[in-house]
Formats: C-alpha cells, sequence, structure tokens
C-alpha cells in the first residue's frame, strides 16, 4: 500500500511483470510506452469488434474482452516478432563475439533471400510517425537506450542495400527495442499494446453501449456474396 | 457410447440440458429448434465481431468466442425475455384459476400501459417469416404444442386491441413459447440460439481467416466523430 | 505526442474518457485508483479463467480477455452498483433540497427494509484494508473529495441503527465515492477494475504459457456429481 | 426453409461448411461427428473457464464465449495436426506415386526421429476409448471411410517399430481420419470439437450461474507462491 503515491500504475506494472521495484527512469519509460498507443484507436479491428459486441447490450466488460481478444498478429503482435528479431540478434551477436553490423547484414541477407516481411520496419501510412520520436528521445533521456535500439537502427540503415527502399523503424519497432533493452522477454511485447488499447476500449464500448443505437448491422452494400448460385433442394 | 447412432445431435444436446433421454418427437423437435436460426447469419452483429477479430490473424476459437460474446439482450435475448413472459402467465393463471384469455388482458393491460416493448412480437423486417410457419407445424406434428403456444397465439390476437396495430409472434416468440411447453426453464432459451448459431460463426471465422485480407477496418467514411473539436494543449 | 512526458498513462485515459485534460490532481489521483487494485489479485475467478484458458496454449491476449470477460456484477461490478447509489443519493438531495443525512436515512430505511444489500459496504475478509485509508488520504490531498464520499461516510455511520452491526465502507464503496466525487457516470465505474486488473491478468497468462504445465485441469477430488443416477438406456 | 425437417442440425452443417446439401450418409456422420464429445466434458480446461466466469455473475453468453476461447492448440487442437498429418501424408503419395506403407514409413521415420509428438496417437488415460470403436464403424456403414483412415491405421501399426511401443489411434485422431476423408480442409477440424462441446459448456454456465455460488475461488492450499521473498520498499 505505501508503494501508492510513490509509483505511477505504469510503475507498478513494472513491478509486477518484472518481480522488481522500478527505478524513476523506468517509471518514467513505462509511462511513454503504454501512453503512445493510447490514443490512435479509432480505426482498428479492435474498436470494430468491441463496437458491433456492445451494440447487442452486453456488458461493459464483455465488449472489451471481445477487442482483447482481436490483438492477433497482425494487430499489435509485430512488437513482438520484431522484439524477438532484435533479441535473436542481439544474443547471436554476443554468443559469436561479432559486431552489431555483421549479425545485421547477416539477418538482413536472410530476410530479403526468403522473401520475409521485415517485423517493425515499414508502415503502411505513416511516413513520419511522430511516436517514432518521441519513445526515442524518452528513452535516452531515461539512458534506457541500449545495444537492442542500436541493432535496430543498423537495420534500418541497410534496408535500401537489401531491399531496394529504405524501410522506417515503424511504432512497433521502436517499442520492440525499447523493451528489449529493458529486458523484457519478446514473448510479453503484446502485453504493452494490450494495456495500452484498454482505455480506449472502455471508451467505445462505453460510448456504443448508452449514446449509440442498439444492433449494429454491417451495411448491405459491404457485402460480398461469393457463395454457390441458388440451387434447387433434391427431393427426397 | 451406445447412444451414438440412436440418437441425433439434436437429440443428446437434450439429454445434456435435461438429464433425461429425449422421446423420437422431442429430439426432432430439438433438431428443428437448433436449425431454423442456422441459416440467415449474413447480417448480424456477432457476425461482424466474429470478422473483426479473425482478420487480426488469431486462432479459429479466438474468432468464433468473439462472436458468441455478442449474444446479449438484442441478439437472441428476446428469446430468454419472451420465454419468461409465457412461463409467467401460464404460472399465474395457472396459480389464480384464470383462464388464458383472461391471463393475455391483464399482461397486454400491463405492457401496452407501461409502454414496455412486448418481447417476441413485431419484427423490423419480415413480415411474413417463414421459419414461424414451419417451428408451429413440426410442433404440432409432434404433439409438443401445448399451453405456451396457446397463450402466444391469444396474445398476438389481442396486438390490436391494446397496441393499435397488428403485431406478429416474431420466429423468437416461436421459439420461446415451444421451448416453453417443452419444460425449459427460459434462463437456457439464449443457449439455443447460441448452439444454432456456432457453425455459422465458424464458416465466418474460417473464410475470413483463410481467404480474406487481413486488418480488416472500417471504411473512413462510415466514421462519424462525435467528439469535442481539437484544443490547444495548455503549457505546464 | 506532445502530451507524453507531460502526462501519465492514467492521466491520459482521463483525457480519452472525458474528453478534457486532467489537472495535476486529477491525474495523481487516477493513477492511485489505477494502482490500488494491480495487487491484490492472485486469489479471483478472474485469475483462475486466464489460467484455465491459457493452459490451452492459445496466444497471450486470448488468454486476458477471457480473464477480462470475468468482471462481472460480483467481480468490480459493485463498483458500479456502489457508485449508482451515491449518484441518485446527491441527485435526490439536490433536487429535493434535503439535507445529506437526511437521504441517507431515506436510503438506508429501504434498504434494510427490502432486506438488500448495501453496495460498497462490508467485507468478507478485511476487516481493515489499507486501501480504504490511502484512496481517501489522495483524495483530500488533491482536493477531490466532495458530496459523495461525505455522503458515504455518513451512510456507514448510519449503518449500525439500520442494520443492528456495522458495515464499514470498503475499497469498492471507496472508489465509487471517488469516481463520483470527480464527475464519472457510475455505468464506467466498471471501467477503473478493468483497467487495474489488466496488468495482473497479463502476468498470470505468461507465466501459465512459458512457466507451467499446458492443460490445466480442476482436480478429480474437487467434483461433485449433482446429476442422477446411471441409468439404462431405452431399447429403441 | 424447407431444409428444416428433412435434413438435421449436424446436416445443415454440412451445407453450410461446404455449399453441398449432404447425402444421408454424410448427414448421419455429421451427427456421429458431433455427438462423440457432446459427453465427457466434466474434466476440462474450457469448462473451468465457464465455471469461473459464470461465477462472476455474467450473462449465460459470456461465460460459454470464456470456454470457447479455451479451445487452444491443447484443448481439440489435436484434431487439426492430426487431419493435417494425414492430409499431407495423402497428398505427398499421390503427387508422387508412393504406396500408403512407403509414404507412412517415412513420415514415421521423420517424427520419430525428431523426437516430435504424433498427434492423434497415443492417450494420456484411455486406453480403450470407446468412441474410437464407434466412429470407425459408422464411417464404414456410411461408406465414407477411405484412403485417410487407411493411412491412419498403417501409421498406428508402425508405431511399435518407429517409437519402441504401440500408440493406438485416439479419438482425435479418429476424428481427423473421417473428416479428411470426408474432403474437409484441416484447418477447420477444430470446429467440430467447438461445435461438439458448446452444449455442455452451456449446461456448465446455466448450472452455475443459477445452482451454484457466486465468485468461484480457487482453493488457498491449491495456490504455490513461486515469485520472490517480501522485501523492503527503497526509501524514495
Amino acid at each position: 500500500m505505501d508503494l501508492i503515491g510513490k509509483y505511477s500504475y505504469a510503475g507498478l506494472t513494472y513491478l509486477l511483470w518484472r518481480g522488481e521495484l522500478p527505478s524513476g527512469e523506468q517509471s518514467r519509460m513505462m509511462d511513454a510506452l503504454f501512453s503512445v498507443c493510447l490514443e490512435h484507436s479509432l480505426n482498428a479491428p479492435s474498436v470494430d469488434a468491441v463496437r458491433f459486441v456492445a451494440s447487442c447490450r452486453v456488458p461493459l466488460q464483455a465488449a472489451v474482452s471481445a477487442g482483447v481478444s482481436a490483438f492477433g498478429d497482425w494487430h499489435g503482435g509485430t512488437i513482438e516478432q520484431s522484439a524477438k528479431l532484435l533479441q535473436d540478434g542481439i544474443k547471436t551477436a554476443r554468443a559469436g563475439g561479432q559486431s552489431l553490423q555483421a549479425i545485421a547484414e547477416t539477418m538482413l541477407g536472410w530476410y530479403s533471400h526468403s522473401r520475409g516481411k521485415l517485423p517493425g520496419y515499414g508502415h503502411p501510412t505513416h511516413t513520419a510517425d511522430p511516436r517514432t520520436k518521441k519513445l526515442p528521445e524518452v528513452a535516452n533521456e531515461t539512458k534506457i537506450r541500449g545495444a537492442h535500439a542500436d541493432l535496430a537502427e543498423i537495420i534500418e540503415s541497410l534496408t535500401d542495400k537489401f531491399f531496394q527502399r529504405h524501410l522506417i523503424l515503424n511504432v512497433d519497432g521502436c517499442i520492440a527495442a525499447i523493451i528489449s533493452d529493458m529486458g523484457f522477454d519478446w514473448r510479453i511485447g503484446k502485453a504493452f499494446f494490450i494495456v495500452s488499447r484498454t482505455p480506449g476500449l472502455v471508451a467505445h464500448a462505453y460510448e456504443q453501449l448508452y449514446y449509440d443505437k442498439p444492433y449494429k448491422a454491417a451495411r448491405w452494400d459491404e457485402v460480398v456474396y461469393t457463395g454457390p448460385a441458388e440451387r434447387r433442394i433434391p427431393d427426397g
């Protein structure tokens, strides 16, 4: 109980996930990480899931729960895949005494050869996402920035050579680098997205429940029928 | 194990929910009840919830689960409310020795006075839903039809007098009358809808996962911003 | 983006839920409210739900989602019911020009007469919950304490007279009073619990997924069979 | 609508999933497949998830939804993995003109070498599961049995040689062989389990909601604390 007041919610989450009290810098970083995805949540499948479920008149938590279930490989999942990439890279470099430059070249060689998508790089819409400026700033100020962020930067600089176009480190990649430098296992990466987005899901559920019409349904003109044509039912 | 082959899935569900083996008639009725909502599942909030969640690449069951969570008061819930109405009516009539006509008049008097919605009556789109013909037919053939269906019919015939327009017994009301005549507690009413619709949710989840694009998002032109106008962040 | 760094995650959640930037005091109160339920999460149905689901090897978010769905009327729901009680009381008092003492007596008369449970009062295990000391302290320091907390206190002082035993304001009641004084609609009360507990659910899901055995099942000695005795399947 | 009465619920599900009306034999097989997992559902993580969530007083569908979300890789998922194994085997055999015996030897060589678990073979508790007798019987009678079931049998006969112990084809493997012989994509395999188990989840949710105590929590003596020992909070 003495922790309340001394530590923020984000700081106490660090304690819960790591089993260690955070320093002031770590607390500040946690707050920035959780805050960065709070906004921006209008146009996302998790929000639509919340809206449709809430429109059927269910309790608030049931609608939020449906939204949380949407945080799959394509919705928050890139943080994990990107953190895995960076953590594998650093581990391999350390084990083999390789430079980050050398390991990055090996990794990109493999990705460009196998035509895999490089998790944490490139973005469909944003060319300059302000969040990718802000988070590294906080990581620098809190002295959290380390080898994973360095590797992430080197990888970005090599994308032109290996992919024939520049792939910027996107917000998922930024978060991945920072939580890796903080010592988090990549498999908890998605949790940063889950916690970040939950208040937004709550807001959408609440609005749909109490201010919008019930029984939201897709517009008919959006539905494209792709099944077989009408057929006669055989007798018998 | 000996039950398989002798009883259909729907019949065995009767056993599971009631603790008694079904007669052949009861089995046939269960199959009809479960079949009646199988189709018709394209334009419904539960389907949209499944689609949005599946588009984020989650396992099949996670998308189906989100769809099931949408079966709230406005999506399947009317079966329960309608069954409660009929069961309360029959219980009260029996306890007080009243005729069904008398109890129906009392109930409608109360509903029309309190401006409550009469659960199981009226329908936004269908004027003549073929399912409301088929289910009573099967109930007659299987000799399951009883007092609850009689009361439901009397209520329909009185709606013109009490509501100044004819409210037909809709498919939810039909199901409610039949399961009440079968002796089911109204509080399990929604389960008929849940079981009925689950194969459809599966089909949508499967199609979205393996044949559609990932990361489905609402079209921007559908989003209507209703929040406050942009504001300056105060200094400090 | 400029908000990150200036505001904590909890403070930004205030912005998201209210449409207004929080003052420093409001931010601090939000952090305390979210932190107060973070711990204490070992022995709760939501945790068990997460554990069982995670043990079947599903993605992290699917297990967390199942836990969120457990925040029903009996698990976090008291915050809402208690906030409704206090907000109804204050509204009624203001509309009728009644004193808080008078309205509290009316309310308790009704509750004790109808044998209803008084939401937010009494607790099965804690006699002195430290959280009920800490939260009002922060509410005092941030000058957030207002009429709802006053009413909550008066109600507590009257429980001996109306219920023949002292019912203390528990942590749900404390949260309810504070969010009511902050101007939150009682219907978003459960959201404070949802956000509070989500990091704990994540921690349990992660531990079960990566450090515990798969396919967790209840011990057989816990299962009590209450169904009918074994019966012979009729021929035919 | 004309379909109701002519086809069982299970038969109509075939139509929904395949886009083709089932023959009488296919309908009978579907009913057997759905029925086989209906019982047997007492001691399973999905049931526990339903029970804990329902104990918090949520609507029926919310508790069922939590149970559905538990059908992960370790709870129903083996059907899919086993169907994939058999379908890959048959496809490879046909493409290369190999005998089933030859392809089975190649597959088992790989599995025994890589120490992988053979999905659909062996069972922790049942040595003679009656369901693995019944399902093939129905598959024979309905003339659905085909190459996948043959391959499954050959694989079983070779387990002694490759694994130094006999691994019987279990119920998941049986279902996998039959749905493969029916032409279902392995990726819809789990759906047979989902539909099969849903009525059982409903029954548990209903019982917990209306006949059991609220707020079910794990017994304290089951909880094993594995975190760090109590520590002093640093000043500051």
